[in-house]
């Protein structure tokens, strides 16, 4: 259906990237599951990746590598408003989230037996979720799921309300920033208020939300913040987890010590330099992003509203990340319309790309309210740098029929 | 001291690499703690990530990127001997070691509470030795050390003679392939031998082992086995477990299930398509490298010794890493002569890089039975890929001036 040339010219070359023909023959609206690193990124990794030295030895090439680490750090700091030392290098947002729960869940409780409880939102990134699910089946564990309301926000006074009930047994507080399905935005200054004046540490994931909404630490007041390489811009494997000088944290990783000892093994120069990069330009164009993705964001949701009437935009609508559109469509299968756009060069998600191929209902569409068969029925379109007004155009001329197939293919299965 | 353009030319170029000023100025003889990424796995990187997907995505672009993941899958297996499936792509080795010591720890002690007793060497990585020592303090493990004999090997026999006093206890065995200070091999074939024979999952550290000797998982017999990115030529950042499908290991990382529901975390592409090109052709070109390198370590030995004559070699002479040479200087403190070569363009390293700055005695070389001033005098010099015969050249004439210059401090600080 695409051609070639044509999105080559309306895309202007991917800003001089070489764009693979799969990609490049697609409309690509998945940037939520990974969007493409950006060419100043990827020419800080090669740069690094050409010298050699680990940043743990002690002679000159070591001490070079060391530099561009605490630069990089320097970098990420001063674009997430903490400081540098607040900084943990990490493998990725999986990482840092299961280092934040689990890390900070087994020093609260070894310093006081009595605080082994989890207050964790139900629409968390299956990296916290299943982290908490681990701790409450194998470590002793208990949760409290602070429910979501129909839009997907939890609310602050519902952070309030169980820290009041277990005022003695919290270990800490989690809570995403922004969710990776339905885009919505949560109070985290608020809930982080209502922790801080307990004393109790509180860990947000941020990975869907720096670079597309402001996020800053210390006017956040979170103690623990999880951000990801792949979803701003930089490569997969790199993240980092903004901790609190003052959060004590187990190791997930043991060995040379590295990063505060904290999270040990060998520093990720070149990954690390790219990361930085890429994590100062998202935040340095947050605002220009969010104009310019959220009006084709805008335009998008009121085409698909257009050519499919019935379709429902899932998540808060105006509180939500600028890059996202969530619908639900009655009556169809979400995994058959992306297979089905899919065939019409069309890239999205039935929700989140760490489940896909899971034959179950979104969890968060559930703790929404959703029916098993709303949920089962949404797919997940997420725009990012690249995003064009072409892409727009080909989901909303491709939607109808993609949509009249996968009811009829939906009401056939419910008629055997 | 070094002429860049005089290095320039007898490097050649460094295999078309641009080198760093830096570097280009030094002799480079720590290769042991990362070596340069070759410029085939830094092309495959790159390549894969001007690409976009999420190797989880149901799409067009997300299954391009699948494939590159079991592509690579597939080549590291072979490279390795073992099966594809075998293979669990993680952050690095100390990841992996960190999997596979506490995975397989939780899962056996899950099956059994009664196997709670890890069987280790004394001279393993810290990535190892600091897992077991959080397995004993913070999750009632119990440990047999295994004793190295004055080379550093640890009999075989010691395995068996602790798989024999502790038949029902062992959750597992951990023994590194190569040690990362002193380069001795360990027999890991009888060794794992021993643990099949009593159905005892074995695990072997070979991260310094992988295109420096012949490691071959299935004629091993070993059930884990730990490799990473940086020291064969690959992205620092990326490693694998290979793990027997017969052996459980509870995750460190809990999420989206990738990698066997044993390693979650979104899948590095481009990480792992370079770090599978540099396995490939480190496993092609050991017997080579083996040869060229092992002849210009032993040209560094008999210099050294030729030098400073009191100089003592440690670690086994014969069965050790070809590029590895570790010296004891007596009198002198490992990191004086460290900094006062570095000052002269050669970079080395007193041990571990990961312990880089600890101002600990190697804990190898007491288990060794080395007293501690021999501990502390201590130098490793380790070759790789890019080493020349001037780099050797280079320690020779450097050293009697610092070894002198490190006594005399050493002379005057035992004097006050």
């Amino acid at each position: 259906m695409r051609n070639r040339a044509e999105r080559e010219r309306r895309r202007g070359g991917w800003a001089g990237v070489m764009v693979p023909i799969t990609l490049d023959a697609m409309a690509y609206l998945d940037h939520a599951a990974t969007t493409p690193m950006l060419p100043e990124a990827l020419d800080a990794y090669v740069s690094a990746a050409r010298e050699v030295g680990n940043a743990s030895s002690l002679h000159a090439p070591g001490r070079l590598a060391r530099r561009r680490v605490e630069e990089a750090r320097e970098r990420v700091a001063a674009a997430l408003g903490c400081r540098p030392s607040e900084i943990i290098f990490t493998g990725g947002g999986t990482e840092s989230d299961n280092l934040a729960v689990k890390g900070i869940f087994w020093a609260r409780r070894a310093a006081d037996a009595g605080r082994r409880r989890v207050v964790a939102s139900a629409v968390e990134h299956h990296a916290v979720l299943d982290a908490v699910h681990w701790l409450v089946e194998r470590e002793g564990a208990e949760v409290t799921w602070l429910p979501a309301d129909e839009s997907g926000a939890v609310p602050a006074g519902a952070v309030r309300a169980a820290l009041d009930q277990y005022a003695d047994e919290v270990a800490l507080v989690t809570l995403m920033w922004a969710n990776n399905e339905v885009g919505t935005l949560q109070p985290i200054a608020e809930s982080a208020a209502a922790a801080a004046e307990r004393g109790i540490p509180f860990h947000t994931d941020a990975v869907q939300a720096v670079g597309q909404v402001p996020v800053d630490v210390a006017a956040a007041g979170v103690g623990g913040l999880t951000l990801s390489g792949h979803k701003l811009g930089g490569p997969v494997g790199v993240g980092a987890l903004v901790l609190g000088r003052d959060i004590e944290c187990t190791p997930l990783l043991h060995g040379g010590g590295q990063e505060r000892d904290v999270r040990s093994g060998t520093i990720d120069v070149a990954g690390i330099s790219a990361f930085a990069v890429a994590t100062e330009l998202a935040v340095k164009h947050q605002t220009e992003f969010a104009l310019r993705v959220g009006a084709l964001r805008d335009e998008l949701v009121a085409g698909v509203r257009a050519a499919v009437p019935d379709a429902v935009l899932n998540g808060d609508p105006v509180e939500r990340l600028p890059g996202n559109a969530h619908f639900s469509f009655p009556g169809c299968e979400g995994d058959a319309l992306l297979l089905l756009l899919d065939a019409q060069g069309i890239a999205c998600s039935t929700g989140s790309a760490c489940s896909a191929g899971v034959a179950q209902p979104s969890h968060v569409l559930l703790a929404m309210g959703a029916d098993d068969s709303r949920a089962r029925g949404s797919l997940r379109f997420t725009l990012g740098q690249t995003s064009t007004a072409a892409d727009v155009a080909d989901v909303v001329a491709a939607l109808p029929a993609a949509v009249e197939r996968a009811r009829r293919a939906g009401a056939l299965k419910a008629a055997r």
